[in-house]
């Protein structure tokens, strides 16, 4: 009985991510570099682990005493609650008060998936998105695949090579009234006090529900403290707003991607409630979020000593990060390269802009073999002692070949 | 600044599951006991564990060789790999052929979640779904809550007690043109090869799409390959269809619900197209499946000897079981409870009807607090040395009680 697939019209997806790594990876240049990975590398060119995380996952797969029953809906408690402490402080006037919660959630999408689910389904009059361009690939299509119009904005000027906070408070002034607004890399918006509390006051009196997304605290200035200390001001201004919370990187799990969908509510009442939903869909979602990665982080958050010591980790890796610029930098300078590279140091964290337009990034991925995204933002962490010398070598070669076309 | 909470609108969710739970929990009678996990228990009611699978957690979480980095949104290959592999045997012809595959997914809901949302995008003219009544609750409101009309169907005839596959056939001849059935259990559908030839033909001259759901190979009968044996028929018989793996509960790694959604095509092409949608959807669910669960399974799949501690644990599980089940009966006879007690062992699996009314069911959580879901279908790993006789002697007490009622 020879029969029709049911599968006939289905097309093969556009690949949506990874074509980069897959032309980087099927090159035979051998001095070709790969500088937009995810996660933060070591100068081994190896994705970096928490030192503590390994003795850790050994004594979690050790111990008699833990069971391997599923967890409810919601994960694990102790993990949802070292999480919101790290993120507002311990000693957070919105956790004492029973407003602000979490949803254990899987992987890197997953936070973003049940929040943006539930805005659909809670939050109708919200039908369209501003989000961060560095976010707009990874989390913008999830609210457009779930029928939201999604706009990319930015706050690098790549004429003055400077994060530019007025190119902020410009977005929230021209976005629409009631709209859903992503924020990401919070911590290079330097904003002054004063223009904090304007902003504030547009996005109040616009009804803008923000979605922060706090994808590696601590490795933007290695301060765990300072890297949120933004997203504590807004719950202390009263402030509603949604947030993923992924600890994959802070701590170097990759592999076991976990996180929050934290909410800060006003009452503890609207939390239960917003809680209670966001319950059913990790239910039709996953049912049972698992549990190595909680437990990893959880016993290093709840032991004051391991936590110092992935605090120490957490320094030693931004330092690093700091001194690869510095170098960058430097032998940019020592190359006579045109233009100034203050920029590459005053950006924090693992990725940044090179600073680098269009003919130059592309100058590098076809010419050089460095694989860079068309944005000419970086993952520093990809560079070492390694590859920095043709890497700088090649930006000095891109920049005085394509001098002219500018 | 006072403000309206945007969440002002949000009730509290209605609680899907649990709720027997949650009484049984809050229950202070010293005898209670509780009919309906989800897991396998042990005797000494404890969700059942492989031995195997301890020490083969010990070594992943020690071997220096694996890293930590993301996995690729398709999940692991070894885990894929060994996991169709063992649901079609290491020499299908379907495997050679290249036309199954399968996605990671997440939890004991991914798999099904993940196949729905493809469904929904690519098979348009299926609106209806048709499921067995014992993956209702569970999977039945993923499809629900996805826009389609869902019907719940049974094979268990309550006055015969016993599994009739003339209702199974009945369904299939009754049910609408194109519609998705979603068949449970299905080792319990004990058709000749005649019937099947029969109900065969009729799903395909009606372009039934099948979603299977495999919650525990090797749990229902204690044969790995006799309990998907039916599914290799369907392969072999140019079949294609979903379905939902789960080796959660056939390992005992509750804590790392892990699984896949199979694909079954009719040729690699169609594969190809199809998976690579399934990638897309993936990577706004979680981006990336965690592997701890993965590790584990893979790492006892391909050692022989692990592999073959692991069966030798899920046979003694079965026997165990079938001990019980003859156990509840032989205490039945002795007691003189009315009517044949005889589909208790005829059942295979950890699960099966006890047989008994709405009105006998309602005594025994009533009256007796032994808590049973109201099709009385129970897990009868929950009854254990310490409490048989308290429920046979119930079981007895409400049958006695309601007999007149009838």
């Amino acid at each position: 009985m020879p029969t029709l697939s049911v599968f006939v019209d289905v097309p093969l997806a556009r690949k949506l991510e990874g074509s980069l790594l897959k032309t980087y990876k099927r090159d035979n240049f051998p001095n070709k570099a790969f500088l937009a990975y995810r996660v933060c590398m070591t100068n081994e060119g190896q994705p970096w682990v928490s030192l503590v995380v390994c003795k850790t996952r050994l004594h979690v797969a050790q111990d008699p005493s833990l069971n391997y029953e599923y967890l409810p809906t919601m994960g694990m408690r102790s993990f949802i609650q070292a999480s919101l402490e790290l993120l507002f402080g311990k000693h957070s006037q919105a956790i004492v008060e029973n407003r602000v919660g979490g949803v254990h959630t899987v992987g890197d999408s997953g936070a973003v998936q049940i929040g943006v689910q539930f805005l659909k389904a809670w939050h109708k009059d919200a039908q369209v998105v501003y989000i961060i361009s560095s976010q707009k690939e990874m989390h913008g299509l999830i609210f457009q695949d779930m029928g939201f119009t999604v706009y990319e904005y930015c706050i690098w000027d790549p004429k003055r090579l400077c994060t530019d906070s007025k190119m902020f408070l410009d977005v929230v002034q021209q976005i629409p009234h009631g709209c859903i607004l992503v924020i990401g890399n919070i911590v290079d918006c330097k904003l002054t006090q004063s223009q904090w509390a304007k902003l504030m006051f547009t996005m109040k009196s616009k009804q803008i529900f923000l979605f922060f997304d706090i994808p590696c605290q601590g490795l933007s200035t290695g301060d765990l403290e300072e890297d949120t200390r933004i997203l504590q001001y807004f719950v202390s201004q009263g402030f509603e707003f949604f947030c993923s919370q992924s600890l994959s990187r802070s701590f170097g799990i990759y592999d076991e991607g976990v996180g929050l969908l934290v909410v800060v509510a006003l009452s503890s009442q609207h939390l239960l409630c917003v809680l209670s939903q966001l319950m059913n869909l990790a239910q039709a979602l996953w049912l049972n979020p698992p549990t190595t990665g909680a437990r990893i982080v959880t016993s290093i958050l709840c032991n004051p000593a391991l936590q110092a010591e992935w605090k120490q980790n957490l320094q030693e890796v931004v330092e690093n990060i700091m001194l690869i610029k510095e170098k960058v930098k430097e032998k940019l300078r020592l190359l006579g390269t045109p233009g100034s590279w203050d920029h590459i140091t005053e950006q924090s964290g693992t990725h940044g802009y090179l600073g680098l337009n269009f003919q130059q990034v592309e100058y590098l991925v076809k010419k050089k073999h460095i694989y860079i995204p068309q944005n000419g933002r970086v993952n520093f962490s990809c560079i070492n002692a390694n590859n920095i010398d043709y890497i700088t070598q090649s930006i000095n070669e891109a920049v005085l070949v394509t001098k002219g076309s500018e």
